[in-house]
Formats: C-alpha cells, structure tokens, sequence
C-alpha cells in the first residue's frame, strides 16, 4: 500500500511528514563539499520508510521534547541505520546492486568510497548526538550516545549482522534465528524508542514498558520483511527480493510456513499495543506504527 | 630503534606502560565471544605504538586526571584508529595482508568480517567514552564524544582518507598534501592531546597550544613516516613498505627530497616543543614524545 492509501490518517501524515523533514534535517547537516559529502547524502537522503526517526520523534513527543532536537537525534539513529545499508550491499557482504531504487552506494561512488562514506557516517550520528543543540543537558546527550552506540555495535546490530552471515546454510531454529533479528533489527528499533524517552527525561523503569514495545514491533517488522522478500513487489521494495533463500539464509517464513508467521506477527502487534496499556491517545501514534508494521506491502 | 634502546628513559618507560595498559584495557572491555569478537581483538590488541594513547594519558596526566580514566579514553581513540586500519587494509582500500607483523584482519577473518570488526570497534569507541565510568562529569563524557567524532569523521580522519585515495596519481602540491595529511593522521593526534585536556577540564582557551603541539607533531609524524617509507626496514615495519610510491601517491618525501624532508621534520618538532613553553617539567613526557616522533626507525 502507498503512504496516501494507509487506512490510517494519524500515521500517513506523520510518515509524509518525518520523510520530509529527515531528508531537509540530513540536508543541513551532512557535509556538503566533494566526493565523500555526495556518497553520503546518497546514501542518507531520499530513501527508506524512516521508521526509526518515526519511533524515535513519536516517543519523544509523548514526552513533551522539542521536535527539532527529537529530529536531530532521529538524524543520527538513521546514519547508523543508513551506513549499515552501505556496508551490508558492499559486494562482500550482500552485494546489492540497489537500494531505495537507486544505485547502492559502491555501485555510483566504487568500493573504497562506500566503505568510507559509511564510516563518515557512524561518526556523523555521534557527533550529532553530542553536540548541545541536541539537548542542553549534558547528562541526556551522553546517555543518547550510550544508548545508540550500545545498539549499534557488537553486541547489537553488528552482532546480529555476523549472526546472519554465520547462519548462512545453517539449520538455524527458531529462538536462534529469534536471537539473531533481536539485535539485527531490533537493537536499533528499540534504540529509537529509548532515545525518544532519554530525550524526555524519562527514568530508566520508565522506559521498561517502551522497550518492550520496541522489542515486540521489531520482531514483527523483521517477520513482515520475510513475508514480502517471500511474496512481495521488487518495483515496490526498491531492491533485489527473496535474495534469502537463495543465499541460504533461514527465514521467519521458512521455518514457520506463511500463515504461522502471519499469526506470529499479528500476535506480537497485539502484544506491543498492549504494552502501551498506561498511554492515553499521546501514544497513538506508536500503535498505529505496530499495526502499520505487518500490514505494509513494502 | 627498538623501544628499550630510546635515549629517553621516560619516554622509553612511558610507552612500554601504555602498550601494557592498552592491551588490558582492551582485553577487559572488548566483547569476548564468537568470531566478532575475536576479529576486534586481533585488530585492537598487540600491535602499534600506542602513540594516541600516550598523547592522552600524558596530557591527562599533566592535569591531575585519574590514570584509570584516561586510560578508558585513550582506548576509545586507538579503537577508531585500530577500525581505520581494518578498513585501510582491505583489498579495495590499500590491499594489505600484514599489520603490525601479523596477518590484516581481513586475511585472518575475510573481508565480510573486517568490515563489521571495524565498525563494531568504532561504536566500540563511542560506548567507552559515554559510560559513566570514563567521567562522572556527563559533560565531559559528552564532550569527549564530541571531540573524538569529529576528528574521526568526514572533516577529520576519514576525509583525509578520501583526499588521499582521490589524490593517487595526481601531482599534489606541498599544500595540498599536508591538507590531507593533517587530516588523516593529524586530525587524531590532535585529538588524542584534546581529549586529554577535556578530562582534565582545562578550558578550550586552555587547549590552545595543546592543540598546536599535536598539529606540528602530527605533521613530522607524517613526514617521519614517509622518510621511514622511503628508506625502512620492512621487518621492524611490520608492514609492507614503498607501497605509497607504487600506488602513485605523493609522499613529502617525493616532493621535497629526502633531506629537506628531514630539516622540516626537525622544524616541526622544535615548533611543538616551543608550544609547550608555559608548561614545567609535567610537560617533559610530550616533549620526549615530539623528539621521538621524528628518531624513531619503525
């Protein structure tokens, strides 16, 4: 379904809105002068479904937090996620041709300058984070540093991206390749979420019940996902599909069967509203998103 | 010169200790288990001078801060450059099968491996400095990150990077190349002197000459380098050598000759160690270090 057909009003505009003003926030703050400023701008603007920034400013916005520092934090959660891309396409990882319907980064810029350009990034995010127009609390930008660079290094969503190279051709079960999307997929899923309340102020029992949303939802997204490379529209998707199978990679879909997997996902969305029992209609947003998360089509 | 036959006795003590150190800390904070892990250690730990992490800890050192601390950060910096050279030693960068005598990390893990090894050592970088136990002063953890990410960014490190791949066969001018190389080694030399002024909350008035300091030394480093390139022994390198010349890349050497190359070397350093004129004898330690940085022979 396109953006203007979500059934959904609340979450349409709020998804028309965080792409408009993820793509002018990384445009003002990406570097803007040669070779390696273009291969980062290629990479961070203009594509993707930004469900990170969504999570992260619709959390921070539960909370009260002014929406230009939420977005700057939503900024440097999606370099992360925008650098994973570039080095996950380099032709010794996945080596993917497209992405978002454009080149992939090594396709229009070469190898060197895509691994490069997806390292100018990571240190983008935490530079980012850091500097004081971000939250004039210092205690908030190192937690928000803390948060993500947890999320995102080997214990996280590098971790998990070893897991799946590890797992190819493997007889993967269910809790291992459980374990494997948590951090892949659900480290940074979950980040976004705590960014938004770290930016809030929130304590960290507070944020017990977020997370575990974040958790539920990233699950769920990450099942989705192998539903549609399983059945789903490549015009659509922007990239190269069922690439999984062929590579050998264990899947939702493959060890559940379609309809289990769906059921699964339903279930986890059921689980993740749940979680947001103690919000009123200030977290709308957030379970417009879970259900948004498995009836997507790309 | 091997480290025991330096004419310095501080310095020569002074970096045995920090290579020591170094090697602990990383053994006690990176990851542990599976394959990524494994590939991070054998990037981060046993090999290099350990340079960034003496010029931290002795300019922490000249401000009172709290050894234990310093150290935290000055793993932090050697892990982003320990990432650089992961990603600088794969084939489509500089193609480099040894690294400090022993196999790069891409020979002993393949290149999928080294791509994430390094990125999960440069958010590695940024989950050290963040956590409390580097400084109880969030805003000195904050500004840590602060200083550390831009230097190792598109501005900084990774930029000069760039400059240097674009610059391969090309007739750069004196100008130009010490543009990138001020970048690509200096920008973290600088920082390393930076961070240590940070802990030590010293004003950025107060960095002034500090900074200068690294910026002089960071250049006769690289100068030394070249020099070392041009005329060293592959054996203490435990690197390939002449590889710069092969690949086309201009080198300091090739543009000023070997002597004149020498004398700008000296020049620097002299210039370094007269930055650090208002200091006393807490200063002799990065005095040594601008002497050795141009006698050393690896």
């Amino acid at each position: 379904m396109s953006v203007t057909a979500l059934r959904d009003p609340l979450l349409a505009g709020a998804l028309e809105q965080i792409a408009r003003e993820i793509d002018s926030m990384f445009d003002a703050l990406l570097p803007v002068q040669g070779t390696l400023a273009e291969a980062m701008r290629h990479a961070a603007i203009g594509g993707g479904k930004r469900l990170r920034p969504l999570l992260l400013t619709a959390t921070a916005a539960m909370h009260g937090v002014d929406r230009a520092q939420a977005l700057r934090a939503a900024v440097a959660i999606e370099a992360v996620h925008a650098y994973s891309l570039v080095h996950d396409d380099l032709p010794c990882m996945d080596d993917d041709a497209l992405r978002h319907g454009k080149p992939s980064t090594h396709k229009a810029f070469g190898e060197a300058m895509a691994v490069l350009a997806g390292d100018a990034l990571q240190a983008f995010a935490f530079e980012v984070l850091s500097d004081p127009a971000t939250s004039g609390d210092p205690f908030v930008r190192a937690e928000l540093v803390q948060v993500l660079a947890a999320a995102a290094g080997a214990h996280g969503m590098v971790g998990g991206q070893v897991m799946d190279i590890e797992g190819e051709g493997q007889a993967l079960d269910l809790p291992a390749i459980t374990r494997m999307q948590m951090l892949k997929t659900g480290a940074l899923l979950s980040a976004a979420v705590e960014m938004g309340a770290v930016l809030g102020k929130q304590p960290a029992e507070g944020r017990v019940h977020l997370k575990g949303y974040a958790r539920d939802i990233g699950l769920a997204f990450q099942i989705a996902d192998d539903l549609l490379d399983h059945a789903g529209d490549e015009g659509k998707a922007g990239k190269a599909l069922r690439k999984d199978a062929e590579a050998g990679k264990q899947t939702f879909v493959a060890l559940l069967g379609e309809d289990r997997a769906r059921d699964q996902a339903r279930m986890l969305t059921d689980q993740a509203i749940a979680l947001l029992g103690s919000y009123g209609q200030e977290a709308d947003l957030l379970r417009a998103v879970a259900r948004y998360i498995v009836e997507r089509d790309h």
